[in-house]
């Protein structure tokens, strides 16, 4: 449901965290002073499926798919990055938009093909791929390996010549030029992915005696978590003269120019929105000129976002077990944590933690009243939700959110530490909510480990 | 075995990382080069297992177990933390040898009663403990509980009051000292865990109130990894000061006092080995105090370690797949990285990234050549497992050995990111080899998945 109808009794308070309230007006909706996704208030899902969970609304990832859709002129193709949040429902739904899957391990490809996505709709990137990776991909028939060094290339090639037709891999290029904008920049200087732009044409040379390979694209990879649009189209443009220097080396056009993900969604509060409009009209004069260059205009071009697509679309939800003063400073204890969204503690690439935007979403007509530390359950300084955060009056068993959670969020958390039952996942839609991923039990725990111990080991 | 027998061929060069050498001298042991891990050769076990695996020496465990023992005077008790490591193993081998276990989640109480431990030789500590948990852990009798809180308090007294016999609880207190010399500290300022020692007696009031609790004990928790005994017994002092005031605030002896774990390994260059000679000594002046005091002589002495009986025991082992150069620098592309050694990889509580004790296990008699970035196979700049680390040429195909990852390597680490398989865990000794976790198939990602996603959701 579109969230303008209910969002009425969104208090427009200055002290108010701005994020939050864009968050909720855009995106959710809120009854009562209660988050609504999906259309379900956030209480009813919390009691029908416990804390702590992630809630999905299936309208933001529609909304979201929509926005990069309309943003991109006609010849980009989307394939989603799996990393970002692999559950079955998100690949079955982007796969049905007509995405393709982009993914960075046999795991993932496992995945894929489970969620029904054709293989020559798959691409495999990453580095350190293993021989057995590879077959797998091969033998299933992914639609292209991004390789990303020559001794990649070579065992690709030694397996592609058992079988009977050559293996379509695209080059992963580090590309030479420091186009800074985005956390996490992953071009410009020393990396492990890729191959160095300026040993691409000694690369090619060499790619030309392995006879079970074709080169067929150009895979780009400069950053992440960008939200400069200018930026993301001055990547796409060096992408675009790395390209056609490819071709050249070639002597023939590229049938894939792939220009990464990269694509932001604002997490903090210095953080502003993509400007998507102007993000099109760049694109398009890229469009323009790529249709012109016959090196270039039979390619396909490919994006490959994660986060963009699912990040806004998700909330951490936990419920406060206690609520404590320590020597003056006030504490909620939520019954989930760093466990289980490790990004929101801080403990995932940031060298200062950051709240993620975080609310008491049963609260949240009350305007905040004090700074109070949320943390989590562990038995460790390092569980912590949100530190000095401005929150209404907590009680024990509010509801706390934590936004922007759909995308590198339990998929990357440490699930196992401390042995909590893992979180479940629900998707919720036009008030219909669905388990996509069950609660796990503590008995789960025991499940790969060998109990039977050894006669030899006892004493 | 003793590793001194086969340490011969170790090379003395000063280049050598001093750090590993001590291990490999102090705990495993080298033939030939090449690490012996439980008197096996790294390489056997590699091409046996599969890489990356979780190797543990179980004459570590056995020589950490003694050396603290060792080190504690009689009347100490030893629990083992097992948030370290839960493998049952672990557990089954520290229970054989008398030790109670410190749990802090319903899936530990779990694995502890698995693994066979008397419920009355469990302590259930950790801020936030649920009221399932709760229930769980008085109907099957555990031996303390650890109050965070008076609403915890509470809580247990509700249910307590439905069945038998009062609950027995510790008081976790958060000490007024500060006493520096740990990382992470968690003593001396404001902090969710515990009560603050100046509301102890304000606390104690309350819960006479509380009829169907009683309180036995104490529980100290003032920091982790500390490596100065002096800082251990001014703390372990200062523990005792509170236990006197606690007992004369209660009019009765205590029955325990847990002084929390706290002892630490060495990780980094710089960091000394703890003194366990000069620590015995220091706790026996503080035993002979106990002694006499009527308040205290009667209390059962609690220790609670976890990394210290567990790190050293254990070597998280990777294999090179590829070696690249980007820009003159040198990378090394393992099979496994921040997903199972999220501590290694610098993201679990680390400001600046220091490197963890890594070597090439298989080339341990060849002298360091060249600075390196050793890197797992995550496409994210995060995955990094040493970072300009000496080491001798390494090929496709070497082991990369990262040590003291016995304790919170693999259990606190985001195993499914990316969703690669993941890493067994095989304990070795005396040249046998036993597996006592299994490795993860790709397909187990999908098992907790709901697969028949449901009609109301098709377009």
């Amino acid at each position: 449901m579109p969230p303008s109808s209910a969002s009425s009794d969104l208090p427009e308070s200055p002290a108010k965290t701005d994020h939050v309230a864009e968050l909720v007006r855009r995106h959710f909706g809120i009854v009562g002073g209660e988050l609504l996704v999906g259309g379900l208030p956030v209480g009813e899902l919390a009691k029908r499926h416990g804390t702590p969970l992630f809630l999905y609304d299936r309208g933001v990832l529609a909304r979201q798919w929509g926005a990069l859709r309309d943003t991109l002129p006609e010849p980009f193709e989307i394939f989603y990055s799996i990393k970002a949040n692999p559950n079955q429902a998100f690949l079955r739904f982007f796969l049905d938009r007509g995405c393709g899957l982009e993914i960075a391990s046999s795991g993932e490809l496992c995945q894929a093909l489970a969620a029904g996505c054709e293989p020559a709709r798959i691409f495999f990137a990453g580095p350190g791929k293993s021989e057995a990776e590879l077959a797998a991909a091969l033998s299933c028939g992914v639609g292209e390996i991004h390789v990303e060094s020559l001794l990649e290339a070579a065992r690709i090639d030694a397996l592609a010549s058992r079988g009977g037709s050559p293996a379509r891999i695209a080059l992963r290029v580090n590309p030479s030029a420091d186009v800074a904008g985005g956390s996490m920049r992953m071009g410009g200087r020393a990396a492990p992915f890729g191959i160095d732009e300026d040993q691409l044409d000694a690369v090619v040379d060499q790619l030309a005696r392995l006879k079970a390979l074709k080169v067929v694209g150009l895979h780009l990879f400069i950053g992440t978590q960008i939200l400069d649009h200018e930026v993301l189209i001055r990547q796409y443009r060096a992408g675009l003269d790395t390209a056609r220097r490819l071709a050249a080396k070639l002597d023939r056009p590229l049938e894939t120019i792939d220009f990464g993900g990269g694509l932001g969604v604002p997490y903090f509060a210095h953080e502003h929105r993509l400007d998507l409009a102007l993000l099109r009209r760049g694109l398009e004069s890229l469009v323009a000129e790529v249709a012109v260059d016959s090196a270039l205009s039979g390619a396909r071009l490919i994006v490959e976002p994660g986060r963009f697509l699912t990040a806004e679309a998700g909330i951490y939800v936990v419920r406060a077990s206690d609520v404590k003063v320590s020597r003056g400073k006030k504490f909620v204890i939520a019954d989930g944590g760093m466990n289980h969204h490790l990004a929101a503690s801080g403990n995932l690439g940031q060298t200062i933690k950051r709240n993620f935007p975080v609310a008491v979403i049963n609260k949240l007509d009350l305007a905040p009243s004090e700074a109070v530390d949320v943390v989590g359950p562990l038995c460790t300084p390092l569980d912590v939700v949100a530190r000095g955060i401005d929150l209404p009056p907590v009680g024990v068993g509010d509801l706390i959110g934590v936004f922007q959670s759909g995308a590198y969020a339990r998929a990357s958390s440490p699930l196992g530490f401390l042995s909590h039952p893992t979180p479940p996942e629900v998707l919720v839609e036009d008030g219909y909510d669905r388990v996509i991923r069950r609660r796990g039990r503590d008995e789960d725990y025991l499940s790969d480990q060998v109990q039977d111990l050894p006669a030899l080991f006892e004493e």
